[in-house]
């Protein structure tokens, strides 16, 4: 790492987490960004609060022994169930308060929340908004086909959409005014989202109000980096080595970056 | 384990190897039966080789080090990919030998096989039915959605329908006889398939071919039990303690079985 520019460990349960880095390049064009997809183990949204607490910690030494100065838990999940017990000593961020801030400031009344089975059975992204407006009210609902729809590559197709509609009926039919999509991997779904939504209720996603706190937070300790873009800098760790992977990633971040096989979990093999 | 009443161990990533413990209580009522769901690292259908062998590697040892003494890898990627090259000293199987056998005893002249990615990258199913029977075509389809679909309860679904006839339609377009249900979650789909497949396509799966290798081997060698029903002994394990577990183990089963957390590999967690 060289003068002021940062290096941002980011991690996620798989390639969702690519939202947030895609949206953290637009911003901090000139940090590093080390990111690791724990493919081996996920995904993390079916699994229990002790599980992924366990896989949060393999996956935040292994970016703390790379010498990260800035850490971001871009998997709700971990976010919800993880975060405040994760031993961190860089300043971290999960996506759930950046999201919740963000789809309160943008709310009439009704917040709608869709995400994963064990982030909707934390109830965190309800509790996170209802701490910062206690008169919101807030709805949530589980989508777990939602993220094996976007690994198929399906994100724009009428079966989706239908999907999308049959899970987002009850939420409709309460009247939201404003849907928080509660999980990395649902910004890819945004034009179907949309459509099913229609006008009247605005879209808010974590990855973007994310990056927005990461970016404040370096700049205020001058540690933003220069402004003009450099040459990409982005290295991506995955724990197992699908081709699934690769693929997605360069979809989501618009530029091809070094990918790399490790194991977070050394003792796990012996 | 009293007299001559078999103690088997069944292991899947999931809970879809619960169809071939359905089965073999058919087909061998008197056994008592472990099953161990590595529902902690679910699925192995978008793992790697490398990682799919450590993983089933530690599912045989802990079924091992419990005295079983047959043992059913009932996970169709575990078998295509790490079966030969695990370490078991009792006799095992796989599901794909079996269900390659009844694939080809039930097969005209083209087969389809319908599987998860890992399975179909393997080309394992493919290799095994040519093996027997180096006349027949074979055409090979993944499908990765469906295990997701199963797990949310849409087995019978006209969402999961449409789904179905789009993974088949260039199976059926090339006018296979005969349709193998490559991953344990398949037989689930049973209902959806035959709607979609019609009448001219013969279903095969390989739950009810590997209970019948189970059982031939354990009658021959006089371990086969009584053939008269006793108490149900099913003891149900899961490497993770999500509530869907317990769910769908009762519904495919078809009886409560008991269930327990446990952690197969300690030192993951030191």
């Amino acid at each position: 790492m060289s003068g002021s520019e940062p290096l941002i460990g980011v991690f996620d349960s798989g390639v969702g987490g690519l939202t947030v880095v895609a949206a953290l390049r637009q911003r901090l064009p000139a940090a590093s960004i080390l990111y690791l997809g724990d493919t081996a183990r996920l995904p993390y949204g079916t699994k229990s609060r002790r599980t992924v607490l366990r896989y949060s910690q393999a996956n935040v030494d292994f970016l703390q022994r790379r010498g990260v100065d800035a850490l971001v838990v871009a998997c709700n999940t971990a976010s919800a169930m993880a975060l405040e017990d994760l031993d961190v000593r860089t300043p971290h961020w999960g996506v759930l308060e950046p999201g919740a801030s963000a789809a309160v400031a943008a709310a009439g009344r009704h917040v709608g929340v869709i995400a994963t089975e064990s982030t909707v059975r934390s109830a965190a992204y309800e509790h996170a908004i209802r701490r910062l407006n206690p008169e919101l009210r807030v709805s949530q609902r589980a989508c777990p086909l939602l993220v094996p729809l976007v690994e198929e590559g399906w994100e724009d197709d009428e079966i989706t959409e239908r999907i999308v509609a049959r899970y987002l009926a009850p939420l409709l039919e309460a009247e939201i005014d404003t849907l928080l999509l509660g999980c990395t991997h649902y910004p890819l779904l945004r034009g179907v989202l949309a459509r099913v939504c229609g006008p009247g209720v605005t879209l808010v996603d974590s990855a973007e109000s994310t990056s927005l706190a990461v970016e404040h937070r370096l700049r205020r300790a001058g540690r933003g980096g220069g402004s003009a873009p450099r040459a990409p800098s982005v290295r991506l760790f995955a724990t197992d080595a699908g081709s699934r992977f690769a693929r997605l990633a360069e979809r989501i971040l618009g530029e091809p970056a070094p990918l790399e096989w490790i194991d977070v979990n050394q003792a796990e093999t012996t």
